[in-house]
């Protein structure tokens, strides 16, 4: 048995075309749409209805890359840079995470958000705390949100107690977390998460690589991020010809059987760019974390003419809002400064670019994710934006930037994943 | 009789030093904050109290640039530059205003909004139209927020529909406007605005400046905000040095008796620095603004080196948002990429300098506001953050930043002006 829902819908065919269909039926079978009907076909008459009047419903949002153990201090140490505020605030609070208590606290926190957020996808950054990684995913599956999460490899340039002891022990601790986790859940899978070049040794790259191929998992982790963190990695990678370069070498950007996801890319050269095109890879745009921590401005516009993948990212707590209709609004603004102070050669996105870049932009990377068209996974979010006034009668796609601009996680009345309607009640 | 709240206390005392008193009384007399007090002297033990618990209480936020009949369109037509903007959406909502109950219904859902936000004084445009002008004060009155509202003025290189007459059409009428308004009400008072000076012409601006003199009033305009709009003021002005100058030449730059606020300063030259800085001129800061119409970022930084008075505005509708909080956390990101992207001669906006801005920095333009301390009128916001949470004890300093960052209007549980509380059921 399938469901129907009825209410005014929008979501983007293409980058270039948004799609508007008011009053009508959005039919849903098992995990799929089967279609968006001005008029309810006969067929599907007897499937629940659920009637959301004049409501917007718009595909469910993905966030390529949040990391949940840096929920709980968001909007804290956002005066510095990205490697003071790393070792400032981001190592100290991620070593807490062994205490299994403490996970269990915070996770509870950041996953209580993503539930009431616009988020139905997300690529999920937890720390290298095998118990801690594994609760977060418990918590995550229960939300009924759909993610992969990393534990995280790190086995240099990093606090001690943040350090795994050696490259070997991060290999087998890691295999073991993937046989765990591989089968575990229905929504929940693990991804390849080597923290970032400087991070992980070449031994502990080569162990990634290695479960990578075994298990054909996805990848994901930074990219070119900053001026010094580029810096870095070309002393820390000398035979790389870039950033991306280095990742390649491992056999860690794009491989086989599963896509790779590299957040940030404010700094890629001309190599990254097309290694980025070439293997199909991911930029996750996070504007509102490269704002904060001062690292400059991606140059989306150009990923886009090169026919470079891209979706958006909260990158919280770089970014302080889990809200993927905020990284679309600051990537528009971001894009503008970009054109405005960087090079006119490359015009600002428009609104329903950003749309696209945080529904189906970043919803391939789940498979058929983030549009209304038949055979695609039905990801919904229903909005009800009565609550935002205004004096004039509006089109769809008017009150569409609206909801962007100005909604919030209170205005999202229903949200889908998968076909089946997420309980928005907390979790005890 | 006075009152006393208690709670966690937060002001600037000065732009580069943040007071913070943990679980403290502060006393209230008439209008005026009488002092903090960690212990609360006998002499007040009689006043009533408002406990407040463990919230926050900080001083009400000023919003040096907002367009009261713009609110009702926020968040549409984001993809222009201000020109096209003002062309597309903005005249033609503002002519409107003509009919009354438009204005009625526009207006009654601006002031609900305001009377929400955080902001507790305001300087406001409205449009040309004088029955609607007054129906805006009137409703502001009613909200208890204290306001300067302009009657616009427009005589040339607008839509023929918001163009005055003449320009003496234009004096007569403001100036009786201004007599109707002057002494009608306690917390609402008439500002001199010329839009900005492509659509003042000579002539009206000597008549405002006529009127500004004749009452002592403060003025407000719009200074700098465009590329375009900057080349375009020089070649209606010839014999102006600058921007400011023309300003200046009218005598509409600071003048005695009351001060002066420019919106933007996005493209000011030294010319304009000089002036600002002689003439004690206020620059309204509006930084999301300035991005959502590709227009720049301004110097902050360098206004502060120069001692220049500046203060934030939520330009709503080139900003989306009323509330003088994102405003802080805008303003500090624009200034970060304004240190990667243009100068790193002028370091990056912090937090609690932000803060500042919004509290004092444009407080001060209404005379002893914006601070916690002796003498100063009273506005607060009593903020309960406890639904923002943590894991880790805060100190109020990082619950400030977290309130800055990350909180919206529902987390504003009472509101203070001038030594009372707003009442903050809806205006019926």
């Amino acid at each position: 048995m399938g469901i129907v829902l009825k209410g005014n819908v929008c979501y983007s065919q293409t980058i270039n075309k948004l799609r508007t269909v008011e009053n009508c039926y959005l039919v849903c079978e098992g995990k799929y749409l089967l279609g968006v009907f001005k008029t309810l076909p006969m067929l599907y008459k007897e499937f629940p209805l659920a009637d959301y009047g004049d409501c917007l419903i718009i595909p469910g949002l993905c966030d390529l890359h949040v990391h949940a153990p840096q929920f709980a201090f968001r909007g804290l140490g956002m005066d510095m840079e990205l490697l003071d505020w790393l070792n400032t605030y981001t190592f100290p609070e991620e070593s807490k995470y062994i205490e299994i208590d403490y996970a269990n606290k915070a996770y509870g926190i950041f996953t209580e958000a993503l539930k009431r957020s616009a988020t139905t996808r997300a690529c999920i950054f937890a720390t290298l705390h095998t118990p801690a990684t594994m609760l977060l995913m418990e918590k995550l599956e229960k939300s009924g949100i759909v993610s992969m999460v990393g534990k995280v490899g790190m086995d240099r340039n990093c606090p001690d107690i943040l350090r795994q002891v050696s490259a070997e022990a991060a290999y087998l601790s890691t295999k073991a977390w993937i046989e765990d986790s591989l089968d575990k859940f229905e929504r929940t899978t693990p991804i390849i998460t080597p923290r970032f070049i400087p991070t992980c040794s070449d031994e502990l790259m080569r162990g990634f690589k290695k479960l990578q191929a075994q298990y054909s998992l996805p990848v994901q982790s930074h990219l070119s991020e900053n001026i010094g963190e580029v810096e870095w990695v070309s002393e820390l990678c000398p035979s790389s010809a870039s950033y991306a370069d280095a990742y390649e070498q491992f056999g860690l950007f794009g491989s086989e059987g599963a896509p790779t996801v590299m957040a940030h890319c404010v700094y890629c050269n001309e190599k990254d760019d097309e290694l980025l095109q070439k293997n199909g890879v991911y930029v996750a745009h996070c504007p509102q974390s490269n704002i904060n921590l001062a690292s400059g401005i991606a140059p989306v516009r150009r990923y886009l003419k090169k026919g470079i993948n891209t979706g958006l990212g909260s990158d919280v707590a770089g970014g302080c809002h889990l809200s993927i209709l905020r990284a679309m609004s600051d990537a528009v603004g971001a894009s503008k400064l970009y054109w405005r102070l960087i090079s006119e050669e490359y015009e600002p996105l428009t609104l329903n670019e950003a749309f696209y870049l945080g529904t189906t932009g970043g919803g391939s990377f789940f498979g058929k994710v983030g549009k209304f068209e038949p055979g695609y996974e039905f990801d919904a979010l229903v909005i009800d934006d009565s609550t935002i006034p205004t004096t004039n009668p509006l089109t769809l796609e008017e009150r569409l930037a609206r909801v962007i601009y100005c909604s919030n996680d209170s205005h999202i009345i229903a949200k889908y994943v998968r076909g089946e309607k997420l309980n928005n009640e907390p979790d005890k």
